[in-house]
């Protein structure tokens, strides 16, 4: 998508020059997802370990952009050491860093099962090779899940004949994966379409991830939104102001259940519940079929939600009047934060996934193509 | 309460010194809600045009408070001009200026009741005495509420015999009245009373009001808690970690809808789920009777939702790590906000509204003596 009117993705490889003759030789490069929306950096990966550090702090993040960045975790281990002992190590060491995310584990497994029956010699220029499949595989992914959502949309567009507003929580914009996104991607699609299409978009506490980053790329890609608070949301259905809500996840289990950023739950409870004062809001997530984990059917009880630092919800950083970044606590000094990062939306409230197969109604999901 | 060992009201007044014969006059002084929790600052209020200003800016805030501010406001105009037009205009400046609370109107029109009947020389004195009247009846209401509160947590304790969980939303503490608090009050008479209480503190976005004066205030009095984003609150319930919601109210209709902080609506919404997921999370609004609009029976048709600045989402207060104050904003830049302050919890939802003559279940609320 484009940055400042220059086509980007989210995470690509440039040759590290000066290296003899090992021209295979690569980094990793991202863009800077922590300085997002105030500044536009780009940040150099150049081993397992920093790439690491870029998943924990989300420096990438989203779960289709967290896979690819760990298959290029992966490729930069190779280049360190390519032994079956060093690789297993780094695919463990990857899948720690953000326990939630199924996109993380499924990529690093596919990378061990391309490289690991491969002679040592091969494996760095296997590994560059795989991991840039993965990239683009995850576009063409996401270019099909616009389609599907396409549809939904122009479907409520044709009978509304007035602006679609859709709400959506946290980013799982293009900014969440290699291109093109996975909740966004339909509204993209609608928007290129001619579509009316305006976005509700959820602050979403603690990281502020929808006010930052959905805020900053539908801007950029020029698409109408509103920032509200997550507190809103409910209200907002209630009142019928809401016509569809559509959400990333970070998994789905086996019979539906949607597990995403915290207050996601929330979301989908208050669009279940917009009946009652005569309205009816979908409730979508659209994600890739790995984002499917078919091992769990309860995710409520099944899925580990992951606790991160309270300090993410103690700092806020922005910008200061005169324009220069800083960096804020809010809470009273010597405050305890619970910072749960993910809740699990039972699939009784939800009313499709979006996928790169079809939109499909939760006890639907298990007749997809695997 | 206590604040830093030393026992405070959120108002009161002073002698104006150095006025001559007029002894009677009177300035207000409040503690600024603005500057908490980083500074606390005492405000001080010396005409009508002053206090609509500090409850605009929501220096007072807190439906209990903002009546017994507009009470003295009313005072403070009698003192520019006692007649009967100057009072009625002060009046309907001070209803405008926060248009959801009805202790608001209340606390106005009781005062031009007492006072319009009155010569026009009298009206000061008796002013400044009808307003420290309801102040002090005020504080008489909350300690009600606070004991028939303590019943509902005291029986939970009896039943589960460890830590009862309790979450609140927003600022309905002793902050957000003269003392005591509405929905705090059952929770600072259970801690008193020796029974083991922790409060899950929301946060509260838009303005934080959970997050800097809920857990400031809990944090003078030594009631521990914990602070979450508002998007937690779901997650929490659905786990099994809530015992009872308790929030106030800015508004109650006489069918029992709960007009509250924007995001109130979602919590009620996921304790009334937790069934679903094993659990019986009751879901407690705590309002003095003032609080009550009988003339409205369905808020989510006829509450008016103010609007507030869009500004309140996206500039953030707090403390630089050399801890000075700053504030930033957390937006791309131009983006639009949407900001409604309070939302509409139906009362098909609500558990009961614990009141100073009692709990009442939703449909049994007219049975209240008015």
């Amino acid at each position: 998508m484009l940055v400042n009117h220059q086509q980007y993705r989210t995470i690509w490889t440039s040759p590290v020059f000066g290296q003899g003759f090992s021209t295979e030789l690569r980094t990793v490069e991202v863009i800077d997802q922590t300085k997002l929306p105030h500044v536009f950096e780009i940040a150099k990966i150049g081993n397992l370990q920093q790439m690491i550090t870029a998943i924990k702090t989300m420096q990438v993040r989203g779960a289709p952009l967290i896979g690819a960045a760990a298959a290029y975790g992966v490729a930069l281990a190779t280049q360190q050491d390519s032994g079956d002992e060093y690789l297993q190590l780094a695919a463990k060491l990857l899948v720690q860093s953000r326990p939630t995310a199924v996109n993380l584990r499924w990529s690093v497994q596919r990378m061990l099962s391309v490289l690991l029956p491969l002679p040592v010699a091969d494996r760095v220029r296997a590994a560059w090779a795989e991991a840039a499949l993965i990239c683009d595989e995850d576009i063409l992914l996401n270019q099909a899940i616009g389609a599907h959502g396409l549809d939904l949309i122009r479907a409520l567009y044709l009978k509304k004949s007035s602006t679609i507003h859709i709400l959506t929580h946290c980013n799982a914009g293009w900014l969440a994966t290699v291109d093109f996104g996975t909740a966004l991607a339909p509204i993209y699609a609608a928007h290129d379409a001619g579509i009316d299409v305006h976005v509700w978009v959820g602050e979403t506490r603690p990281r502020n991830q929808g006010a930052s980053l959905t805020a900053w790329e539908l801007g950029q890609h020029g698409v109408p939104h509103t920032v509200i608070s997550d507190n809103a949301g409910g209200h907002l259905m209630q009142q019928g102001q809401v016509d569809m809500v559509i959400v990333g996840a970070d998994r789905v289990t086996a019979t539906g259940d949607v597990c995403n950023k915290i207050g996601t739950y929330l979301k989908a409870l208050a669009a279940f519940d917009s009946s009652q004062s005569g309205h009816q809001v979908p409730f979508y997530a659209a994600v890739p079929s790995p984002t499917i984990d078919w091992a769990i059917e309860d995710g409520i009880q099944h899925i580990e939600i992951e606790e991160r630092d309270g300090d993410e919800l103690a700092w806020m950083s922005g910008r200061l009047a005169d324009g220069t970044m800083a960096t804020v606590n809010i809470l009273p000094h010597g405050t305890k934060v619970a910072n749960p990062a993910f809740d699990v939306t039972p699939a009784r409230l939800v009313t499709g996934i979006i996928t790169e197969q079809g939109v499909f109604a939760p006890n639907q999901l298990k007749t997809m193509k695997r």
